[in-house]
């Protein structure tokens, strides 16, 4: 028996490994994606609107390692923690690919003992997530932070973050968006004056998260099924996460008998106040909401929290804007440092997080809208010719370009015809060609052809570079 | 005895649980690193001028997820294939981390039935090596190819490949260089015409690949010894493997008895001579040697290879320049692409990478040596105030700075001292200071502050922007 049970494993190993090999699928992993040409202009245009935001606000920039010691990321993102990479243990140590850029920055500044840096950093994340494509949400994804360490004066850092977020999303011009705010001293605050036990703080916060995307109702029923909370708790945490508004409100619950007697509750508070009037003297609180209904998922802050929704006009018809998800979020972190200090000395932080991908499909449509046309190259000049036998004159010619810094393209072909040379141009949005023949050889000339408008010019070969520099800056 | 047994199992668990925790150690994994903003400066000048000049030939640029399917990158890398990071099976797919950027480049061109595309793509790359980081080897490190796909006129895009490189080494200022030339086919006959079995090819050539490092007479034995070649064979291998030149030799070579009765080499020989043809038409061929000890290992290139070997005077004593490692390289791979295509379809390809980690390290001593000052931020003004309670003043100040364009930074205090915020801009290279006091609030104008010179000025507030625009262009 045991022989043939060999046998048939046997057999079936064999069949497996056709089988597998047969059925090679050309594909990218699940959840990740390739980037084409026009993509990628459209992704470097708004990386380009964001990093000139970050060197605006004087950050300088670092680089970490894709993956980290897997115990670096252990123990940082709760419920989450399911979610991350691990490769696979190959001998020597046990690593997972990153999650976000907020853990490994704050195991960059706790290993170089740095107390003080104003940093941006983009790169890409990991998560096993099961993502919704066509909502822009991938396995791997670009993010886009700021952040700025050190111990420094209540809310000036908070609220740079809040004016880069509002700088960013307005340059972008991705149509109206709101930046809700709270703190997560004011949850907990709230929490306890509700008859939250603290041992339910976070799971209770981590359903006040789903607000965004599901009704009250729901989150209610969650908190006192699943998660064994009193109906009145339930119920007084409902009336709280209504609320939204401005200095107004803020004033209020400063004023609220149970919430003014809670001192977290009451810490936060003043620091609102504190918020809102930097952002008054930014000129940005018409786009900011003090929002209680705002918790944000991951454990690791212990602050202000913000999120950035965009909005956006379902059609004409309807009034009410709707939101398309998250455009930006983030918050202050003073703990998370100490995690990895062997002295567990703190460095408190603020950050942002720009969701570049949900910013970046949102163009991508516009543009398949607009039918724009987007130039994958910056070629300023086809070297061209209209006879045979001239491809050493043309290669003389490039070269000559190249080393004077124009940006210069030449068909790899002996013999190409001037037909296909000029069509290459229109496709590719190349707006001048340089053509070589004998007679020009000859005078000592080149003729300058404008794509669009096809004009041509005899240009002297010693002025030919200046002649295309200045018919193409800009 | 089972339940003993459990007990032991669980103490040890919890103590090795507990080690674990106190042995915790702050570190980036083994072969990696973080780039401090320093560190990021001197990079970012490097891939301006890399991204410069692959824009100057045309090229777009398209990104791919930092992983692949395993089998994706199944049998592309030959005995290399054993340095791949594989991720942990945690159900779906089976995924490695991509070793080099040809093979994801080949899978985008079959996937996308692509046959025509120039284009660069500049990203991290894994290998599992053990790097001796020294010398700028390690386990996570960028590569920067250019690489163009297309059924073309023979050596016009392996031209250009090699211009591209020429072009490169000179702008990054490294010194001496030179770029070693060879053709896989060249090869192929040479091993044919020494008699070298047809099976032991690719691992003669392997040999081969050492001598870069390795003195003749050890390649010689590793030959003969450990691969069982006949004496005669490596002898005759010896023989050819230390010529190197220009057009004469290949010539020479074209008239070789043996070499030029081989149909590879003869189709080798001849396309070498049209490179050097065209690299003369380029002004470049000062810097190329035909080499035919040139090798590189890699499974899948099959035309022409190359790399280029920065030189460095060890000292003024020294006359000879010593190899200070490679800088590029590069070759022909026609047959990657039909590889991954269902049907085979080939899509010929020549790419060139530059080994940006090496030509960081030289830069980065070179810059520790001159002791020059890098700026990490591009921060124009610093805006500050000499009394106290202008916490306000100077935020909005700050704010019209920020909305007009200009770089701005203030110091996260309320009420910081004069000296502090001047320290902080001869410490960071901010070269102006704009202070806001209550006499310039009063009479509608700025201070303005040269840091280098200490010159002061009073500007209107109207044409402040200006002002510091103007004194900050470059």
């Amino acid at each position: 028996i045991a022989k043939e049970v060999a046998k048939l494993l046997e057999m079936k190993a064999q069949l497996g490994g056709d089988e597998g090999k047969h059925k090679f699928v050309l594909k990218t992993p699940k959840g990740t994606r390739d980037y084409s040409p026009k993509q990628m202009a459209i992704r470097e245009r708004v990386f380009n609107v964001i990093i000139t935001c970050f060197k605006r606000h004087g950050a300088e920039v670092i680089d970490t390692p894709v993956f980290e010691l897997k115990e670096t990321l252990t123990g940082k993102y709760g419920e989450d923690s399911k979610l991350i990479y691990d490769l696979k243990d190959q001998g020597g140590e046990l690593l997972s690919l990153r999650y976000d850029l907020t853990v490994p920055f704050a195991r960059y500044l706790a290993m170089n003992k740095i107390t003080n840096i104003k940093r941006y950093h983009i790169a890409k994340v990991y998560r096993r997530d099961n993502p919704a494509m066509t909502r822009g949400r991938y396995r791997e994804f670009y993010q886009c932070d700021f952040d700025i360490a050190g111990q420094f004066d209540p809310m000036i850092p908070d609220a740079e973050c809040l004016k880069i977020v509002h700088e960013i999303l307005s340059d972008l011009q991705l149509g109206d968006f709101l930046i809700k705010v709270n703190d997560r001293r004011i949850l907990d605050g709230m929490f306890a004056v509700c008859g939250v036990p603290d041992s339910k703080f976070r799971t209770i916060c981590s359903s006040v998260d789903k607000l965004d995307k599901t009704p009250w109702e729901e989150v209610r029923s969650e908190m006192v099924g699943e998660k064994g909370l009193s109906p009145e708790a339930a119920d007084h945490i409902g009336e709280y996460v209504q609320l939204h508004g401005g200095l107004d409100l803020i004033e209020g619950l400063l004023q609220d008998p149970k919430l003014s007697q809670n001192k977290l509750a009451k810490e936060g508070l003043g620091d609102m106040k504190l918020l809102f009037e930097y952002l008054t003297l930014f000129g940005i609180t018409g786009k900011i909401s003090f929002d209680l209904s705002l918790a944000r998922g991951l454990d690791y802050y212990t602050g202000v929290i913000f999120e950035a929704v965009l909005l956006q006009q379902e059609n004409d018809h309807v009034e009410e804007p709707v939101s398309v998800g998250s455009g930006a979020g983030g918050g202050r972190y003073d703990g998370l440092v100490g995690m990895f200090d062997p002295k567990g000395r703190k460095v408190p932080c603020v950050g942002v997080s720009i969701g570049i991908e949900r910013i970046f499909s949102i163009l991508e449509q516009r543009v398949e809208a607009s039918e724009e046309k987007i130039r994958t190259t910056e070629t300023q000049v086809l070297v061209a010719s209209a006879q045979k036998k001239l491809l050493e004159e043309r290669l003389k010619l490039i070269s000559e370009l190249w080393d004077a810094g124009i940006k210069a393209e030449v068909l790899y072909k002996k013999n190409p015809k001037l037909l296909n040379q000029l069509q290459y141009c229109e496709d590719t949005g190349i707006p001048l060609v340089a053509i070589v023949g004998e007679q020009e050889l000859k005078d000592g000339v080149v003729k300058l052809r404008v794509v669009a408008t096809r004009e041509e010019v005899n240009v002297r070969r010693e002025s030919l570079v200046e002649e295309i520099r200045m018919r193409t800056s800009q």
